[in-house]
């Protein structure tokens, strides 16, 4: 049977059709309708991928390291898919730049797939559409999944959570690395890397992130989270910081893996009924013309909605 | 009465103390359980304030203008509140640097109040601690509030909804500008500012946005966005932005400006029945339990959520 007769599109993906994998990112980036349909279609083919998350501020290299771990996945003979999300949209470069300029490197080869993502494409829910995008490249095939994503709102946190591994790189000089420590980053670090490594203040940055590693509370799993030195402008270090996801998966093992991902999965179900559960409300006019009605008699907001939830609930 | 012998924070606001307006709004911030009770002692004296919203990508030059649009209101006599809001946390300077650097030349000026807020210290919900905020600045009893974002994802357009008037800040040379345009900014503006007027481009900017002024199907109320030309950093234009917001402000009238608050209420109030309904539902440990269970035998999501929903509802 050729791709050509297949007829549905998650048919098509499953025959690794890229235009059919295209497609699906898109129902997945537009909450089209079709897509839950299609994800019930190839969901016995999503988990096999592993999925590694990027984050850190603007600026530190987050783009180059990334495109420096797909040629070393490349060489090991990985096929893998990127999925570069830009919460902040629509002003910063990277998803606008997008595809065209992102992964240069990699536009002709068919083992990695690349492809962007802008919170104004994804009708409010990021974390939804990122996480779908994830499953869809899983079931088309490929080996590794990287998700790069800016900055560490809730929508970002949402989003790097769903990651088998999470790596938040940071770099010396720049004083957001060291409000991205205070601000939780290293919280959902398995392994930290300090890229520019060859800038001035580096060793001080890396001897900073080791006490601060030393000084948590509790760590995530067990799991002591490393810190590496990369100079993926030079391509440097990268085999380093994948030797560390190496290292992570080892300890995690396939139990560790598993219980990660069931997290994931509540989360993604709650934050559905969530959505749904809105949905539906707001479509009953009636409740629309409660809240008018009380607003309109100089009630504050917080009493009409607490009154409100109680009729509901 | 000395403000010593007032007793509650809401009534030492209402009594100008600005111990008691900076505590409040960072009760609006963390959510506070006693935000609600205080909202609604000081809910009688919100609504004399104007709200200014003003947006634009990073380095338009934002906060230059904002710091001139304060001078230009101290000189009428208006006294002024500023809310800072950064969503894009942790990463970016705005909210970190914050009030310290922010709005330096005011600082001693008891006719102004700069307050920064980034999105990870509001729990998740930055549009509603914007709102609070700006109701308790209302309420204290300044005349203009200036509400500055970056960027227009779901939480900055709920942001800048809020406000009376959108201000939309672009410069010549800024690819982001024309993305900006792209992106949905141009249908939230009442006024659009071109700021670095000198610079090389600013013609073509201010033609291509005239033109796309020209060319939009439905205008905001039936107002006519103009474009005005700034160069805050050399003090320039910004008597020609604020009448510009004059005129839109006499466009608009008291009936359309009470219908656009009205609008914003009804808005606000479905977010927090939203976030109310959601807090409710997981709290019971048993929804959880069944998602877990449901999963667990190799559901997919979304059809675990669909059946959660239907359960609920």
């Amino acid at each position: 049977m050729t791709v050509a007769t297949l007829k549905t599109t998650p048919e098509r993906l499953l025959a690794r059709d890229r235009r059919a994998l295209a497609r699906l990112i898109t129902w997945a980036e537009n909450a089209h309708p079709r897509f839950p349909g299609a994800l019930r279609e190839i969901y016995g083919h999503v988990g096999r991928a592993r999925r590694l998350g990027v984050t850190g501020p603007p600026g530190v290299g987050k783009s180059t390291l990334c495109n420096g771990l797909v040629s070393c996945l490349r060489e090991r003979g990985s096929e893998v898919g990127v999925l570069a999300v830009d919460p902040s949209s629509p002003f910063t470069g990277g998803a606008l730049l997008g595809d065209r300029i992102r992964m240069e490197s990699h536009t002709k080869d068919p083992g990695v797939f690349v492809r962007s993502m802008a919170s104004r494409d994804s009708h409010g829910g990021l974390a939804r559409a990122a996480v779908d995008a994830c499953d869809v490249m899983d079931a088309f095939g490929f080996d590794e999944l990287i998700l790069e994503t800016v900055g560490v709102g809730q929508a970002e946190y949402d989003i790097v959570s769903a990651a088998d591994t999470v790596i938040v790189v940071l770099c010396p000089g720049a004083g957001d690395s060291v409000q991205a420590m205070k601000a939780g980053l290293l919280e959902v670090a398995d392994v930290l890397v300090v890229n520019k490594n060859d800038a001035p203040g580096a060793d001080r940055l890396v001897s900073d992130l080791e006490d601060a590693v030393a000084l948590r509370r509790e760590s995530r799993d067990g799991w002591t989270t490393p810190v590496v030195r990369s100079s993926a402008g030079r391509g440097l270090g990268l085999e380093d910081v994948l030797a560390a996801v190496e290292q992570q998966r080892t300890f995690l093992g396939s139990a560790g893996l598993a219980a990660r991902r069931r997290k994931m999965r509540v989360a993604q179900v709650q934050r559905t009924v969530g959505e749904l559960l809105v949905q539906a409300l707001w479509s009953d006019g009636c409740r629309v013309e409660f809240i008018k009605t009380a607003l309109a008699s100089g009630r504050p907001p917080y009493d009409v909605a607490d009154e409100m939830r109680d009729q509901i609930l």
